[in-house]
């Protein structure tokens, strides 16, 4: 219990580090009878991935998932699912001259006050790589929600100044490589992004995400409300420093008249007029799009010199070299999508249990 | 486990509606041995209690705690704390004209959509009132954290539009009703209050909280950061829609090299330069102090005319009358603070068991 | 997290000592909709109370429970229920003369070691007075399994050296205070206990429990096995010292041929042709009635003169005065009954996610 | 969360089936820095694995264990240890003619009831294989416990009729394949398994284990006594029956005087003249040996011909062929070893947070 498990009914534990021989994950409460496949697991797993592009690590892997568990004739049979990948293009080597320095807005030395010691290659635990058994989950968890009528889509909202406009279609966002779902300022996002790797510096972003079919009900009163856990979902991914739904912090400026949703009916159903509220009212679904965004911070590998101190307490100057992306905006997109499918299928679970 | 707990170690259990008799808390996972009677449960009760100013709701509770177990001879003895408060001033009239319409902004409908029916008595579980439990638990885990020289102090950053400056002293926080560390701010906001009040509209605003002492080491690597547990206890306080820490929000615009926090030694432990990250690296406390920010949306209850349904499918009409804060803000200050001392509390428990 | 919590689902948190104000317990997890009213819990705490019978303690507790929250209008809301008793015949000064010394087959000294100090009167949190919360949850779960015509009923198998024979019926367990379902062996029974209390001694003795009507398919595989769920909620009552079930033991001697249950069609349906294995295969319920025994030891406050030590660690000398059950089996029964209800209660919703 | 996972701090994950490629387990909650590799697991692994004995399956697994993560030259990381085990020996074929049939004293109806359907190879998930993922990781708390001086030996008490006496030496139970600590009693048993197997049949057992070295207080009060932690434990692994402590059963028939345990003070230390409560009172350690005991039930996989039903609900008659040990119980010793040393890892690291 020191972390690494997500979720009460569907729960996942991540294992694995940036240069061991592989990472994985085991979900233990998928429900018997899903089907399920290796082929399942490739389209999200490939998003995450390293890719060829300009803007991300040159870190190559294959990203091949084994399931290993947990499925019999191509359903899952209700015992734990194991996930394993493998990890390929490790080279330790890149790390020996950062081992004992403390990189500027990574974990290592957060890791070594709390443990005596860390695993340097590649930040170890602390790596993004990590996410790579979130994503392999969240899509088995995207399959059980599929099968609910639920559909989860995150996009890249803004990557440093640059942000889309209110009006923009979320199909576009895989027309480039930044998810960006408009063209125009995709096209300006890549003229900062430039600028950034000119400098040797990096840069930050909004990611959005939109879940839809989700039925009223979902969440549980007080501590595990469904944005509380969205929020502790979506922050226990690596580079987030802020969340928020619906209005969010604007809502913090509006009157209650502008921020109240008015109830109607609409196809003969609940529904409302607005959706100030994101899709959850008190914790729980309302029946609307559930909508929040999360922003993420610049990618701290940098190589412009910083100042730091070394695990002896002496102070110095780093560069980080190796390969990393310049911004983890459009590759934390799926992450994003990930941890809310994860955290919808426990809800969804946790919701069978409400009445008799 | 329907959401009434928070906590892994030092662990609440919350419970208790707005017109039942009594509401309490069980804090199963308190050290044994720490000194506490009840009057160290007042100071923050008093704070969270809907007082006589012009802001708050006239409904009057004594909150007077009573604690019912695991103290003996004034020291906890490592067994459950269980707490109760009296409700003295329910008033089940009130609520009668509104038992079959779901008020805009609230969980009304949520509740019906989840369990069938709800206790429609002034929002019943989902009653800001439910916080007075967590508030007495959170001073019980002040006084742990106290003991580990740790403090947290929260304070209003913002009422609509009106925010303080970037330069205040904490310390004024006390000295107006609402929590504004700066008195020019306070009195701007009072005015913006009242005009609120004249047009049966309210208000929200932001959080802002700052908590000191902590060493690092705090926090779970992955999904138990300790800026995720922070997240999911703040969200997890009903009138929260955005949370973010350190530099939140606006590291989403900045480059790294301006949001990376430079290591240095002072006073021959290791520090940082800067506290962009609000205190908190790879989920993990680095020694600065947390800073973090929650925004609350304005209160639901308005006597405005608003659009709505009842529990019969019918369009109508709500005027939301009773008694209501016109801003929750200045009321939850302390329970951030409650919620923060109680995830502090436990990530020093968990942290005990890092290490051989 | 430090014990007081039982259940996954249908989860409990009970507080309370043997000398506080009063006890209680909170359920967060019961489904919305059970109709539940305070005259539901008589039955089977008034079961457990110290009656006036010669064989139980003379301490005299009203045991009146107060539902505190979570029942509206007749029904649970889904949201915690609180249930509190007032404790109302403590005498204190009874303990003063052992608040140094540790009464063997006691926790006394084990709480000493473990948290520093104790609260010794009556136990503390360690007194079989602690399980006036479990029963009183117990009949919450026991309404909860009535919907799914779940019964459960133990009885008092054995007293010291007096064993009933194979042939009873369960109904006449009701017809003597020692709850044997067999008129001679308690009259037998009668007679040991009373030349024990003559000796200054106790005597202890087997419980057995027979659940009926649980289909198949209840328990999780591996670890949260329903037998071993079973055995961890019978042996967290405080003088059980054995668990078995089926079998039991006496399975050791048996060869597979004859432990073994053919397989057979009854009434369209799978059944077995006989029940050694106790309703329970794999950890999983195969539709048979659930059997097992749990094994009672002697109170442990006696009036004869035993050898201990003081909590200074002198040698010394104890005679255990006060007001204690010579044998607590009898009493006991309700309590074997309650815990196998929550367990029972927790595994069929559980259950409710196995599948699609 | 469907069963998998045993422990609350120290805590694993376990997953795999026995004719899928690989089965493993994820420990999370191990305290950083505790020296660990591969070796040494290889000697609990060992005295599982099927052998080259009279008296055990012919499924030959080399049972390799590798560990993936979580360790860093040489010594654990603070973050999850997976370890996997590759199944070498997987022969599907073998179970063919059993897919639709339910074994009796297996678990195949109740998965089926549970889930639908199920891996009917091997018993998938419900096959004893399972339990090399838990010495494995029960190898791991095996280390830590070390560091506390804690020693934990199990061994044969009796196979069906033949029981080990009263007095004999533990560490004689090495020298026989069937880790009886008593040359004779093994030669009889040895005797009485062939008589069984010359009649296609099986044989149970009792196991017996002592733990040493354990300091008063491990265990926490009212539901997770260190007792019903084991026995909980214990009873997870598939063929167990019966669980006593101490006295046990014996205890039913004892009196206070005979049962209770004098205190005394030993080489300045609070200690106890006799060790009748098995090492545990009020759940909690108090510094004696802890002794229990587990009722084995012979193996269900018998050759001899059993009525049973298939799963289209017609009777027919069963005969499972195939690679089955005549006995578990000598295997099942360090089942039992790795499970108490998992119980007691998790126990002390509760502890950690007994005090301020």
């Amino acid at each position: 219990m020191s972390g690494s498990s997500f979720g009460k009914i569907f729960r996942i534990t991540t294992w694995g580090e940036s240069h061991g021989p592989s990472l994985g994950v085991v979900i233990d409460g998928c429900p018997a009878g899903l089907p399920l496949e290796k082929e399942d697991l490739l389209g999200m797993l490939e998003r995450r991935k390293p890719g060829s592009g300009e803007f991300t690590t040159k870190r190559s892997e294959a990203d091949e998932p084994r399931i290993l568990s947990g499925v019999f004739e191509g359903r899952t049979t209700g015992t734990p699912i194991a996930i394993m990948i493998e990890n390929t293009s490790q080279r330790s080597g890149d790390y020996s001259d950062i081992a004992h320095l403390y990189r500027p807005g990574h974990a290592d030395f957060c890791y070594d006050a709390k443990y005596g010691f860390r695993d340097y290659r590649g930040g170890g635990r602390s790596s993004g790589r990590e996410t790579a058994s979130r994503v392999a989950a969240g899509a088995v968890a995207m399959k059980l929600l599929e099968t609910e009528g639920i559909k989860i889509r995150a996009y890249t909202r803004s990557i440093g100044p640059v942000s889309i406009p209110d009006e923009f279609d979320i199909a576009d966002a895989k027309k480039n490589s930044l998810w960006m779902p408009h063209e125009k300022s995709a096209k300006e996002a890549e003229a900062y992004l430039r600028e950034c790797m000119g400098e040797c510096d990096s840069a930050g972003g909004i990611i959005e995400c939109v879940i839809e079919g989700v039925k009223p009900g979902l969440g549980e009163p007080v501590f595990d409300k469904l944005d509380a856990m969205l929020a502790s979902a979506i922050f226990s991914i690596g580079a987030v420093k802020g969340f928020e739904i619906g209005e969010g912090f604007r809502a913090a400026q509006l009157k209650g008249s502008e921020n109240n949703d008015a109830f109607c009916i609409r196809d003969g159903k609940v529904s409302k007029l607005t959706n100030h509220s994101g899709g959850i009212l008190g914790g729980i679904s309302d029946g609307s799009p559930i909508v929040f965004r999360a922003a993420i911070k610049p990618t701290p590998s940098i190589a412009k010199p910083q100042r730091t101190v070394d695990d002896e307490g002496r102070e110095t100057e780093i560069t980080v070299h190796g390969r990393h992306d310049p911004v983890v905006v459009p590759r934390a997109v799926v992450v994003v999508e990930a941890m809310a499918a994860l955290t919808l299928a426990d809800a969804l679970l946790m919701n069978r249990c409400a009445g008799l």
